[in-house]
This record gives structure tokens, sequence and C-alpha cells, in this order.
């Protein structure tokens, strides 16, 4: 496999320089990146240093780096043009278009796409957090009228992360119930989810890779058997059609996806934008 | 307010394309953008659906709308050309220098970015994050010899929110420890954190803000009065000082600011690179 170095600039967190720069280095699946990212280069000194970071790895490696910068200052970003790399610079190159397009110049402050931009929205999320922890696995069901939604589904079908990431990433309040053998056994849907029908969402899985979940948490006795994952699978399946509950099968998603599908398959509305 | 919509358009979940996006749009304070956000757009007919509405907006609004494209595939990339909007093109802009600097051509798989590539890591950033709620204030100590970092700080500091980041984003297994008016009165370290000093790490935050953040959760009592909260974060910064804990003052930081800036000041490594 061929190797090469990746460098994330970044005046702030360096999070939207990784996102893209994955993004783009997915569709090279024949190499293999060392990845380094470089955070809060706000100051020439922090530039000059990443500078020489770059051409270390470039002269010991004998390749030449790969550089996403998300860098807004031009003083800053102009410095690395001379740097031994491909520089890739997401700012530069829409912000253009983009200022034409609005015929207004852009602020050109350092990126605050993962700063505190509004206490409100913060709060919001925070709120949403604690909602989704304090909600977590059926603990509460007092305030479920508070929820945009509420999972349901088998032990470890994914809703506990499913919940903390449409909280934190939208501010969605999330809560989620397990659904227990009992249910299973008789096919109704639990005396407490009933006056939320309308909130509810199904996860399910593959019994396959269930197994293997649960085996890493639990391996002996029955939690983690073939037998009883696929007892209560079904079960978990037939309470969904039975009552209709828009459901989705995680198995070949992540956390990401199954909350994207979430959002754009109910009346869910995120709370924040980002 | 100058009004514009913008459209986030992906083959996936659209999170790589609202990042791009909101780290462009910032830039931008004198206008308002109405966000749209058109995910899993992977056959000929969605993308179709999709250029009626850009146009839709477009004869409604009488501004062409901004288009952020996440699109993988050239033959629905190119429909886009032609509808009534600034096209921004994050794949096409991008891939080709990749392909030329790499000498090897993408994959054009439809972007990963935000799928499960890799079942392992998806399973350590559920145990990461299963570890995160079930070390969540002070909850439990008998597995600190598991964590990667322990944060401490008096009642809504932030701890929370930020274990969760930490365990979701990088897979670091993050616990957190609330220091409570004993410890902060003797100004000593709790014994349960004395074995592990070198993993600590501290978060405080302005008073004013910290009152206001208190009063929201519960108005009445003292628990969000000025004086009892000055004592607090008093005990704790006096706390970090002298044991020579790392700390950060958060009051200006988004959780991902927190998270990025733990990383990149203490040994802690990150476990996936998402």
């Amino acid at each position: 496999m061929a190797h090469r170095t990746v460098f994330f600039l970044s005046d702030q967190t360096g999070v939207t320089a990784e996102t893209l720069g994955h993004s783009l280095l997915t569709q090279f699946e024949e190499h293999e990146f060392d990845q380094i990212t470089l955070p809060f280069i706000d100051s020439v000194d922090k530039a000059e240093a990443a500078i020489r970071h770059i051409n270390a790895v470039s002269s010991e490696t004998g390749a030449r780096p790969i550089i996403f910068s998300t860098l807004v200052h031009e003083d800053l970003r102009n410095r690395f043009l001379h740097a031994s790399g491909l520089f890739l610079d997401f700012f530069k190159t829409f912000l253009g278009p983009l200022e034409q397009e609005l015929q207004a110049k852009s602020s050109l402050t350092s990126g605050r796409a993962h700063g505190i931009s509004d206490t409100g929205k913060y709060d919001e999320r925070i709120e949403a957090t604690n909602f989704a922890i304090n909600y977590d696995d059926g603990g509460s069901t007092v305030g479920y009228d508070k929820a945009d939604v509420i999972l349901i589904g088998v032990s470890r079908s994914g809703k506990t992360p499913t919940c903390l990431y449409l909280a934190m990433h939208y501010g969605i309040f999330a809560a989620n119930y397990p659904l227990a053998e009992d249910d299973l056994e008789t096919g109704e849907l639990p005396r407490v989810l009933r006056p939320f029908r309308d909130k509810l969402y199904g996860l399910t899985i593959d019994p396959d890779r269930l197994v293997q979940i649960r085996k890493e948490r639990r391996a002996a006795g029955q939690y983690a058997s073939p037998k009883q994952v696929t007892f209560e699978l079904r079960g978990a399946e037939a309470m969904f059609r039975k009552y209709q509950i828009p459901h989705i099968n995680v198995t070949s998603f992540s956390v990401e996806e199954i909350s994207s599908k979430i959002l754009s398959s109910t009346n869910v509305e995120r709370r924040i934008n980002n």
C-alpha cells in the first residue's frame, strides 16, 4: 500500500478540515494515510512551526504531504504556498464564488463553524444532551411529552449512541426505551409508550451482527445466543409492523447515517443547524 | 438583512456538505440563510426532484440558491449544472488535484465519510460512548484505570458533553468526576482521584456564566447563587493549581473546541480518526 502523510490545518479546532479531508481520502482506497491535525494555528509563529513540521515530514518520507486547510486569514494561508506539500485550500477555493454571488465581502473572521456562535443554541444542545442521558434506556418515562422522538428496540440495537448524536448534533430531544422480553412475548406495545405512538421510531439489526455486539459485552448466558437474539428481533419487528412504527435496520449504517435517515423520514425537526 | 436559500446535497447523510457550507457561510454575517439539506440523493429520480425543488425556490424567492454538493457520481452531479443556483462542487474541485498528486484514480464510491467503514472502529466508538455514560458524574470510579482522561470540575462546568464528544468523535475513554463542596472546602484532591493524577484535566468557567447555566436548571436555593458559584470555582481553581492539574476555562468555547484543546495540550491520543 502506498503511504502518504496528511496534515489538517486550522485556526480553530480542525474539525472541519478533518471532515472534508476524510471524505476525499475515502476515495483513495489503495493508499494509507498518516494523519496529523494541527489546530489553533492563529499566529505567524505557529504557521512557521507548522511549515517546518510539514517540510520535515516531506524530507523524511520522500513524498510531499497533502495539506487540507481551513485557515481563514490570507497572510497565514499564503505562507503555506511555499511549504513542501499539496496545499488544498477549502476557504480560498469557495470564498471567491460566494463573495461574487452574494455581492458581499466575507468578514474573514476565524472560522467559528465549531465555536460558540450563539449561547442560546449552545444551551439548547446541552439541554438536549442531558435529556438523552436522563431518558436513556427507559430510565425515566415521565417526561416523554417533551421528547421529539422516542427510539425503541432491543438491547444493543444502537439506541443510545443515536439519541446522543441527535442531541449533540441537532439539539433534538431524543429518549429511548428498550423492548424487554415481556413486551416481545405479548407483542403488545408497552403501556408507557402508547400515548406517544407518533413519536416512536424503531431500530432493528441483523441477528448475526447483534450476536457479535452482545458477545463483546457479555459472552456467557443466553443474552448473546443466536436463538435469543433472533427471538427478540422477530418480536420487535412484528411490533413495529403491527403498530405501523417507522423503523430502520441499522446493520450497515453508522450513527450519523441512522440519525440522518430518521430526520429525513419523519417530521422530527432539528433544533439547531450547527 | 439579505436572505438566501442554501441547499446541501449529498448521496449520503449530508453531514460533510453541511460542515463545508456552515464554515463558509459564517463568513457572511450580513446575510441570513435558510438551510435545506437533501440527503441520500442516489438516483436520477431523486436528483431531478432536487433540481425541481431548487428551481422552485429560485423562482419564489427571486434569488438563486447556493448549492453545496458532496455528490460523488458525475452523472448525478452534472445534472445540477443546469439548476438555477450557484453550484459549489466539493468533489470535483478537490478530487482532480488529489488524483494527480497520488497518481491514482479515485474509486468514486459514494462518500463513506460518515458511514461504517470499519466495524472495529465503530465498536470502539460505541464502547467509548458507553464508558462515558457509565463513568459520568462520578457514577463509578472502579474502572478509572481504563480511562484515557478524567475530567474534573464543579457541577455544570461542561464535563458531561465534553466526555461524550471525546467518546463519539475520537473514541476516547473519558470519565468525569464532580468536585463536591467537601473537596472544595478542604482543597484536597478527592481520595479516589489520587492514583490517577496524570489522567486528570480540569474544567473551570466564569462565575457569571455558571450562575446563568445553573439558574436554568434550578433557579431557587444557593445552587445558582453568585456567592456559592464563586466559592466553588475558586476552590476548584486553587485545587488545579495546587496539584498542577492542566485545566481550561470553557466560558467562550464550544464542546468541540474544549475537546480539541484537551487533545492538543495533553498526551491523550484519539483512538479513531473518523
